[in-house]
Formats: C-alpha cells, sequence, structure tokens
C-alpha cells in the first residue's frame, strides 16, 4: 500500500479526516447507492468487477499480437482518452518504447497518440506509419467528438487506399455500448468494438478498455491492476478505512485550499516515468472541481528534481497560496554508482548514487519548502508496478470525488466547455448554430 | 512579424502601454546601459551580434555530421539548458524525428534528453543506444550542475568502457568560458566546448550555444535565427517601437495580474509543435517573476484544441484569475479534406478541412471564454519558421525581462532555489553543510 509522508505545518492531517468523519461516511453512502445507477455517473467504480470486459480484451490483444501483423498501435482520442493510456505506458514501458525491436518490444505493438488536430501533426505521424501495419484504435465516448472523428476520418481513408475491402480489420473502436455515432459505425460495419459504459466519465475511465486495451497491446499485465482496484475499492467502500490513500488526499486538498487558501496544487512526482500521471491529474481536478466561479484548485504539473531548475523559485518565494503533493519511488531497478575521486573537480558527487541523488533532492525540497511555510505532502511507492499505479490513480479518483463532494460541485460534468464547442460549430457555418453566429458577430 | 489580436475586455493594450511609455523607455535605457557589462544579467542581448559563435557552431556541426561518425546526440542538462532546445527542436522537426531513417534525416542526427536523475529512465535510454555512435553534449553554465554531472560521468563512463583512449571524441560541452569544474575539465582533458558568458542566465540562453548546437545538429538553419533576432532587438532598443510583440505581451500580464487580479497566466498555442514551447515559457516565468512572496503570476501550459478537453472547464468556470495567452499559427503546411457525407452519421464535419477546424476551434474558446468574463489575447503567427519562432522566444525573454522591472523585482536571479540544493548536500553528508543538517534533524 502507498504511504503519506506530511510536511502540511499548519494542519494535522490525522485530525481533519476525524472532523470530516461524518461527511466522509455519507460520501461513501452516496457512491454505494448511486454506483449501480446506469444514468449516474458512478460506473467506474465498478470496473474492477467487470471480468467480463477484462477477458475480452486479453483475448483480443492476445490474438492481434499473435497474428503479427501489426507493429503500430495508434489511438486516436483527446482528454480522458489519450491521458489516461499514455500515463500507464510510460510508468511502465521503456522510455524509448517505440524505438525498440519487434524482438525487445516481445512481438508487442509500439504505440502512438494523435490527441489534436494539427494538420502538420498528424501528417506526419500518419505518413511515417506503414499503414497496413498498424491498428487504428479510436475512442470517443460520446461517439461523436469533432478532434477525434475527423482525424478517425483521415485515417480510415488512409486505410481504404492502403488496404481496400479490408479495411475494417485495422480498425477497433472504444465507444458508448449503445449511444452514438460510432456506435451506430461499428453496428453498421461490423468492426471491431469495446465498450465505455455512459455511467463512466472520460477522465475516469483509465481502467476501463479506454486505458486497459492499449495497456494489454503493449504487454501490460492487466489483471494486476484489478487486483489492486479490488483492494482499494474494499478498503474505502466496504472497511471504511480512514486511513485511505485517496480519502486522505481528498481532505489534504481540500483543506488546503479552502480553509487555508492554498488554491495552487502542485503534483510533482519524482521520477521522469510518471510525467503523464501529472497530465492525467491535471484534467482530472481541473476538470472535475474547476466549477460556479468558486471552487478549483489549480492543479500543476511539475516533475522532480527536473523541475526545480525550472518551477521551484516561485513555489519557494512567489506567493503564499500554494500545496505540494510530491511522489517519490522508494526502490529504482537500477541504479549508477559515481566514482570515488575519479574524476578531479567532481569530487562533491564521488561515491554517490543515482538513487540516493534522487532521494535527497526530494527530501530537500519538501524540507525547503516546509522551511518558506509551503505545506507539502509525500506518497510513497515502494516501486513502479501495476498495482502500485492502480492503487495511486484510483486514489486520484477518489481524492477528486470525495473533494467535489466536500465542495459541493457536481465533479462529473463539464458544462463550461460547451459554449467554446457551440461557437466553434457556428463559426464553420454550421447549421442549428445560427443564434451562436449571431452572439459572434 | 507576430501580430496580437486581443479579447482583453476591460483593459485596453494601447492605452495601457501609453500609460507606461515612461517606464518602458526606462527600461530600454537600463539596458542598453547594462548589456555590455560582463557582471550583469542582460548579455541575452548581445547573442545575435555574436558572429563567431555562430560560425564556430556551424562549422562544428558541418565537420561532425560529415562525418558520418555518429547517429545520436544526447543532450545532458537541466532547467535552461534543456527547456529551449527541446522547444526548437519539437517546433521545427518531425515529430517523430528519432524514427527516420538516416537518409530521411539527411545525415543530420536524432536527438535524446536526459535532464533528470530517475535511474531507470536514465539507465534505459543510455543503455538502448549505440554509444560509439553518440554525442553526449553535456550543458552546465556553472559547471557544477548535481544532476547534469552526475549522469555526465555515468555517460563518460560508458564511453570510457566503449572507446578507451578516444572517449572523448564523443563528447562535446557548454558551459562558462573561464569559470567552473567542467570548464576546467575541458581545457585540461582538452575536450571540444562551446560557451556561454557568465551575463546570460539558463533560462535566457536558448539563442547562445545552448540552444543552437543542438539546432544546427539537428538540421536547423541557425542564421535565420540570428537575422530575426536583429529584427526584434532593432524594433525595441533602436526604434523604440511600441508596438512590439514583448512590449505588449509585458504590459498585458502585469496589468493583469497586478491590477485585475489575473494571477494565473496561461499559455495555449493551438499546435501540437508548440507544445514545448509552453514548458520553457513555464520556467522562463516562474523562475524569473516568483519573487518575494508578493509577486509570481503562475504560468501554465495548455494545448489547443487538446486542452479543451482537459483544463478549459477550470479556466471557463473556475475562480476568476484568469488570463489566456493563445497563439495561432495561420498557415499549415499540410491539410486534410473531410470527405463530403461519405461517412453515415459524421455529416457535421463533412466538407471540412483540419486546419479550419483548428481555427474556429480556436476562436470559438478564445470567444467563449469572453463570454465567461475570461480575458486572452492570441498571438498570430504567419507559419512556424526559424524567424517566426526566434521572434516568439525573444517576445517572451523582452515581456519577463519588462514585467521584472514593473514588478521591481530582479528576474534574472533564483534565490529560492538554493536552499533545496544546501539540504540535498547536508542529506548527503557532504562536508560544509553540517549545520543544514542540525536544522533537518
Amino acid at each position: 500500500m502507498l504511504n503519506i509522508k506530511d510536511n502540511l505545518l499548519n494542519f494535522n492531517l490525522k485530525n481533519e479526516i476525524e472532523n470530516k468523519k461524518s461527511q466522509i461516511n455519507l460520501f461513501i453512502e452516496d457512491c454505494l447507492k448511486r454506483k449501480e445507477d446506469k444514468n449516474d455517473w458512478l460506473g467506474w467504480l465498478n470496473l474492477h468487477e467487470d471480468e467480463q470486459s477484462f477477458q475480452e480484451i486479453k483475448e483480443y490483444s492476445k490474438e492481434i499480437v499473435e497474428s503479427k501483423k501489426f507493429d503500430n498501435l495508434v489511438i486516436l482520442g483527446i482528454g480522458g482518452s489519450a491521458l489516461g493510456p499514455k500515463a500507464i505506458i510510460q510508468a511502465l514501458k521503456h522510455p524509448l518504447w517505440n524505438e525498440l525491436s519487434s524482438e525487445k518490444r516481445q512481438g508487442f505493438l509500439k504505440i502512438y497518440f494523435i490527441d489534436n488536430v494539427d494538420p502538420d501533426w498528424t501528417n506526419s505521424i500518419l505518413n511515417h506509419l506503414d499503414i497496413k501495419r498498424t491498428l487504428f484504435c479510436t475512442i470517443t465516448k460520446s461517439g461523436g467528438t469533432a478532434e477525434t472523428t475527423s482525424v478517425f476520418l483521415w485515417a480510415r481513408d488512409m486505410l481504404i487506399k492502403e488496404l481496400g475491402d479490408n479495411w475494417k480489420k485495422n480498425l477497433v473502436l472504444i465507444t458508448d455500448p449503445k449511444k452514438g455515432t460510432l456506435r451506430a459505425f461499428a453496428d453498421r460495419e461490423n468492426v471491431k468494438s469495446f465498450k465505455i459504459e455512459s455511467s463512466v466519465g472520460g477522465r475516469f475511465s483509465v481502467f476501463s478498455a479506454v486505458g486497459m486495451l492499449p495497456a494489454a497491446l503493449c504487454g501490460i499485465d492487466i489483471d494486476k491492476f484489478k487486483k489492486a482496484l479490488a483492494i482499494s475499492y474494499k478498503d474505502i467502500f466496504e472497511k471504511k478505512n480512514l486511513d485511505n490513500l485517496g480519502l486522505k488526499l481528498a481532505i489534504a486538498l481540500f483543506h488546503a485550499d479552502k480553509n487555508l487558501g492554498k488554491k495552487t496544487n502542485i503534483l510533482m512526482p519524482y521520477s521522469s516515468h510518471l510525467e503523464k500521471i501529472a497530465d492525467w491529474y491535471v484534467q482530472l481536478v481541473a476538470e472535475s472541481l474547476g466549477k460556479n466561479r468558486q471552487t478549483g484548485p489549480l492543479p500543476v504539473k511539475a516533475v522532480g528534481a527536473t523541475d526545480q531548475h525550472s518551477q521551484l523559485q516561485l513555489f519557494a518565494e512567489g506567493p503564499l497560496d500554494k500545496i505540494v503533493f510530491f511522489i517519490k519511488i522508494n526502490n529504482f531497478k537500477n541504479d549508477f554508482n559515481i566514482p570515488k575521486q575519479e574524476v578531479i573537480g567532481f569530487e562533491n558527487l564521488a561515491g554517490e548514487t543515482l538513487k540516493r541523488l534522487i532521494h535527497a533532492e526530494g527530501e530537500g525540497t519538501a524540507r525547503a519548502l516546509a522551511k518558506k511555510e509551503v505545506p507539502s505532502l509525500t506518497i510513497e511507492m515502494p516501486e513502479i508496478s501495476e498495482e502500485n499505479l492502480a492503487e495511486l490513480l484510483y486514489g486520484f479518483e477518489i481524492m477528486t470525488a470525495l473533494s467535489g463532494f466536500l465542495y459541493n460541485v457536481d465533479p462529473f460534468n463539464q458544462p463550461g466547455v460547451e459554449l467554446s464547442k457551440k461557437y466553434t460549430y457556428a463559426l464553420l457555418g454550421k447549421k442549428g448554430f445560427e443564434e451562436y453566429l449571431k452572439e459572434l458577430v
């Protein structure tokens, strides 16, 4: 299990949790009441129980990999449809995965993400790949996300040109099981597809097919996620253990913001492998809690030790409105012993190891911030593994859901992004958006 | 030249510039007075005049590339020593540059960055590369940055194992021309090196060898940067033209923060190629202006259209403390025409192009934010080119320097990061840090 060590300064996390005990219990009851409702948004709490989906994903992935017909997996998706799989792959795979030989990848697929509508960027990626040996995984829950479907139509065009009638074999879709354009397309064209239940929001979808299918196609054992999720679920919703990662993070985030004015929440893993976890976290917190003009801690991504040379100055001596969540990896798989006094001038590092250095930097930074009155806590992870990653991401999801409950906002909607979409369609001259165009002229 | 289009709502940029005219002129005089002082921090204003350095970089790069002895360039550097070259390469090169064949790269080098002390990440990269065909470029201005030198010693170890006495041939250094451990090492061991003048701070070093050498080794015409910088310089410091990108951005940033309470400053390019420009920008603003507890707008990176599905909800409906700087690329080199009504269900995008879509999304988002009382401005770039990139980055540097002048803080120091370094050495048990260790126990 992941531990928290804290330098919270003006508040005692244990006491605050005790103070919020009844609200936490109400939250737990609320979740349990709502989680089976298909028209609600708590479906992400059931994902680890969906044996069938995990099984289907494993079987399909095995078939794809064993067919030896594919080298590349391209994820077409944006927001929650890209951030989750990106985070998992970066955490668990080689940093230069796509440059490894098929042998070193053990036949698993290279992975590319197209999560924008930049025509140059998209063109460069699509034209680099051997389309015949590329599996396109299109992910859009609603089935109609403009960015994803437009690039999907581009990719489909290329597939038809290269493969003729066989174009569907290089396509797999992840979308709502019943509704939407992409679901209708999958049914009509008989294209392989997986589901995201309508009760699972995009930013809470990482343990559905959205995150699990790309992971399995890259050779990650997804059952390990499932088992770890079951343990975390049980800890909160059956044991009602208040000494739980997600619950503690929620209280720290909420109390620091609401009562101590710490409106900026920095997530700073001391690990290059966890950088994209922070991107995923930024979406989760920003889109869930940035509501009603009143609430919305500003989530900020930083990476240790790297950002000691970029953002740390601001954290240490800028406005006192920040709280930092560090992540420490206790055990790395590799290390380097800096030779003793071999190189003149570099004696101050002689005899150290890289692991000791990154640990001392993390601890030194937390302590220096405390000295400068900036509170922080450190999530201690024994090592980067599927299980620990599942506990971490699930902890952040629980943190976000409980924070929404405490702030009294709906963490599962995103009404603020709709107007931008309407104006976009109006500017493109689409039918049905004439009233918005009037506002713009 | 780059234009600004604005949705600033409650303030008129032109008027504010007029109001600040005398202060801007004082700033210009101050820069001109200080820029030749080798003990000051304005040396970055002279970089475009340093013909000799540009010439040496071009000659060395030509020699390296024509020797055909190298496939890979590895940058060992952190903070300003990595963010600048990363931003330039991403902006101007193929998104999958390192996966292109040598032929497609026209013999120029692949490029990798190691800007952390994560032992696993570093080990994976170093062990993937053919060390014999790898040029290690070590960048540390002071010559003693712990993160960079420790990884440098690792790389040096590998080079000696692979190449024996010839290890120096795979090494190039960028550091202070006179001071520091790395300079002494370069002189003693006779290793090829380039300079960063002591009057050029790391975050203002992108147009020194720090950014220009990696650019040249990847096939970028660095003279184009030099010419564009000369034009920008002349515009501000000779013509004293107030209608200048950097000056306008400074007034917008400062006024929005200081007088309108917009403490969060979002940089959101609508281009995947400019994502790392935003990382570079975050360091520039955070480390320069996060000072004295009082000042420090919080710089936030976002990418359009991607972050419409991540952070936009918070920008639109969270606390009203934000201003957004968009970047729009007017012309892309490629485009895709979405087929007219070919695919049932996707008719709403039929007949569009990706370029029209990304433009409408940028405009739609700026207008939707304005409707929700969130001010923004859009920097319009005719296309991504060396010249426009130089003008943009230089504009941000001027913005930062002038903002520091207006806030009355020193934008060129970073005193807040020192304590963390001292605690790190204390925790490692180093001599000379005993008093800090006492504080920690």
